[in-house]
């Protein structure tokens, strides 16, 4: 049988890991490992929202994502220096910030502004599917800690848990978890985001130089679906624990 | 039985409009309307590719679509005097352009660029989904325009044709093709682009504000895969007459 | 005796056309021209100045000036993609809010700002001056508009009409209304903006590669003064008809 | 008799003075002063065209017009910190360099590339028409350097002088060469660019407020053109006396 | 005796660790970490030199310094979104490139650059010294990987080591090392670069607010370059174990 | 014994030069000449500070400092033109700012902000010591200015004067203030700012592309700060003379 370069059979996810507290400022800070890939996920608290929400009552939150320059085989130039920020790397961020606010109710916070970002340290496929499922880890220890300052307008501001993984089509057949050398040669691909109440928050599957048949399309749901199961146990371990070491702003 | 606001069915597009030869320079020029919508679609050809291109014998397709100030309900600022482009139209832009590459063997028109210009008129809800389907009109006469002109390698580069259309969830009732008032309370979103040949190119939902399970996003994709169908009836219509006026560079 | 390439006779205009109600949200919209030219002008109703006229009970007027890419014979790259506007694109917007400016009594609207938004469809010399033209019936219609919605402080704010139009010396005769064509060959070139009640806004000559002598620059007002004669019968025909379709915000 | 603030009749120049090498790197170096507007142009010669020019054989000449933040009544900010230049810098800097293209032989300078930088020491109306009667000493300063390098294809590339000067309504009166303190209240503004030749290569005019007649437009333009004559004696004086110092490269 | 807050000596350095192999694409990757304050540093070897030194048979290093958004106390907004590095930003990156280049013979590398990466995932004072402090070992670690792809035009490119401290006046005593606490509040503030040949790189010493005397900086520097001796014995001992793990494009 | 191209003296200044009033309008108008380098230095004085200063009762001070493209000997291109300021610009426009608010209590002026401008108008090495060394010249007079207009909270607000000088390493001898000739190749280069009360406000030392001793840096410090025992003689000089022409704002 056709096996994957790494070992893999097509459903399984690479080894994932969870690091919280990985630097100490932010209120919430994960470094998440999907594999190889290693992307470093904060989640800043503010007081305060932007103007156009001031007065409402409301919290809001924000994500920013981006790429280390060393992040990727050949270095990538670094995008302050070039004075403006890709497409690729707007379009991640806005959808990082769309799928993380689909869990939390931002009456709840106050007004307050998180916001996460997700840096990537070290990139090998799905960075953008990590710094999902890392920063909303990141974001339930920033509401632990707006809870434990007694900043939240309700004690129970998170809804559901949000994690997201990519799939798509390598050498014909549906893969689970791209790593770079397979992503980069998919002739199809596929994020999804989803909840652990059993329903999606993003679907965005992109045929790469080949189109691909509606029944595809529900064969990479299929896959995508229970990978994100498995990264729910990932996150549940992960925030049972105890939070290492002192707390932000203790 | 609950009837849209505009008295179309949930099945049911827009009255759709393709007229060609809109303006005489470039070698497409096509002007898409679904409902009131109406996006100017262009596409122009330069001799030569990208520097990264050069010598391999390919050739290029680009997209850009922009919204003009006077489009909207409420003036929009023009992202040239803002000095940048927003990270949604950087997004659209390149799902266009994406999208457009899935039917065009790009050997076959040898070391030229056609770049795709999507500009909105009028926005009322569906601006990239008729952006899309406008553009492969304007770009079938381009590719013909090439051909006439002996700057085809191939006589036949296009493989299939392309449409797009939304469709969403409003007021818990799946209903295709959203015109903005709809759009703006929808609580999914979602955008197809598929190919006469029955194949998807893009699949791209969201939910705004909520999450959806997948027997919506089910439904969702049955309704606009027969929207489209409807959509590559008007496209066949459309190219099928002469073209209007003065063939471009005659 | 020398004739011009499209048949005109020295002093003839092209055929300018208004068409009021182009688009249907902005207060005024207007697609204006000038023989190939077309210009899609509108005229944006805003409450509220910028911050260092407010309190002063006084409204504001701007302008902005711009090509879409494929209005040219060889597409001319975005300006919002560049990250900057060009000195001409500048220059040109400046004229026509200057112009503008000139007809209208800024007390009279009260605190608001119109936004007079000028995008060339398709160029084929004179985008300015047709600009201008169309940007004045905008103008006229969106003050119709603030009127019927109980936002003038003074019923009448225009004073007198706007037109404008080019003549250049071309082929060593003074002629009017430059076609791209005779435009990138002339020798003068001019641009007048005048008023129906006899005067001059704006008169900008300009040598191009050859200098003039006065009697040349008398030959060219006398020319363009006439050709704004027959510009207002244009402007007031349009005007006097029925606003078409339906009133924005009605 | 209406005689105006600093006791100049209406047609009467500000005393104008025109200092050569005012600093010693560039080939070309004048300090130009109407009154107490100062202006310092240079003329730096490069080898080599820019990109689209090369192998044409021939030269090219471009301006850069620039207010230093110290210059005026009130310190205006710098635009290298605001990181874009102002509509009114680009159109003065056009308007220089058109000015100055006016009179020179790009062919016979060869592939150079003559700079022109216009930069304001101290502003006090005028400074526009300063800058480009100031450069025109600074250009033949250049050419002259060039020609005594061995650098010119033919020894004669200048075919005429350049001079510039403002004139407008004030109180309603003609008056010529306006400081600041007229400028800002004029009624109409009109700036003329001639040549010793006796022809026009530019003019520019506009009512800021008010539109003006024919009739005020012939008696700025005999006000204008009178003055220019003058000014023209007083570059053919300083261009007669011998370089001061030292030559540049010498 | 007054001691400082984190118990440390006047003259005694936070702990200092420096982690080789920190992340696995580029040449040379060092986790350097003086105290609470963390740098990635990586080193990326491209083929290749800018243009102005093609054909020069030299190479070229150059360094880039960044703060991650969640690295300080009260998140930073990121540049790159900004649109443009600030002057801080800018002033360390020359710093960090000027330092290095100090100690590495760029005829020695061959036509290749060496881009150094120093991001700052935690700050706690003393950026820029320990940015320079693990540059060197990361430099080091693509020098020997360049010698084992045989990209060397000679074996020994390193001169010396470079390492870097901060020193300063606080509570008006000499004190090493300043973390942000002290930092922040110090009088005086001194950054030197040093060479383990007993030379010195850069001196930056900067009153903060209050001048200081010659015998201060004599002071400051005899602690910043004991300071020094104590830095190059851990980077001999980080530099003389293996190379964790697999090297870099193996 | 080996003398300096120029016939200095190793431990000898430059001539300098302080003209006061050079331009009007600022509240300080100085022009300081090192030799051939001249900087015109201007402090406007503007009522208020910025935004996050308000209410603070404090005023501020800023500094930016710019090359005039015809300054040096090959042309330098604008930075407004290339839309970013460089990091040597900004590097020096902060050392200038930080320089002189060494001297002044920001108390003492109220909420006035003073702006200080250096712009180079030829340079010949030495700029920013010569900068920043006029520029106190500048802000005393507009100390003098305020004070004159009852602007002072309190009358003695500058507590030292302050001056500036570089001193390098050149043919292996240390030199006081080194021309463009010298400081091309200079091994190792220090710009010292301090003040007439004996104290040091900056030391900055790099060795360039050679490291340097100890004792290098001792004789290097002995010569500089002899240097500025000089310049504050000149300065001292400068403004012991009655102001020269009207005071601005007289």
């Amino acid at each position: 049988m056709a096996t994957r370069e790494d070992g893999r059979a097509d459903d399984e996810l690479r080894p994932i890991t969870l690091t919280r507290g990985f630097t100490s400022h932010p209120a919430g800070s994960v470094l998440v490992e999907f594999g190889n890939t290693r992307v470093m996920c904060t989640a800043s608290v503010e007081a305060g929202v932007p103007r156009w929400r001031k007065g409402s009552g409301l919290g809001w939150l924000t994500a920013e994502y981006a790429m280390l320059p060393g992040a990727t085989h050949t270095r990538n130039s670094r995008e302050s220096v070039k004075g403006k920020v890709s497409g690729r790397t707007q379009e991640i961020s806005r959808l990082v910030g769309r799928s993380l606010r689909a869990c939390i109710d931002l009456a709840a916070i106050g007004e307050n502004t998180i916001a996460l970002d997700c840096d990537v340290l070290q990139a090998d496929g799905g960075t953008r599917t990590a710094a999902i499922t890392g920063a909303y880890v990141a974001l339930a220890d920033a509401v632990t800690y707006l809870g434990a300052h007694g900043r939240l307008a309700d004690p129970q501001p998170i809804s559901c848990a949000i994690a997201a993984v990519s799939v798509g089509v390598v050498d014909g057949r549906v893969r689970l978890d791209l790593p770079y050398e397979e992503d980069s040669r998919a002739e199809v691909d596929m994020n999804i985001v989803a909840t652990d109440t059993g329903t999606l928050v993003e679907v965005q599957g992109t045929g790469e130089g080949a189109t691909f048949p509606r029944s595809t399309l529900d064969a990479m749901l299929d896959s995508a679906l229970a990978g994100c199961e498995r990264i729910f146990d990932v996150q549940r371990e992960a925030l049972a624990a105890p939070y290492p070491g002192e707390l932000p702003g203790a």
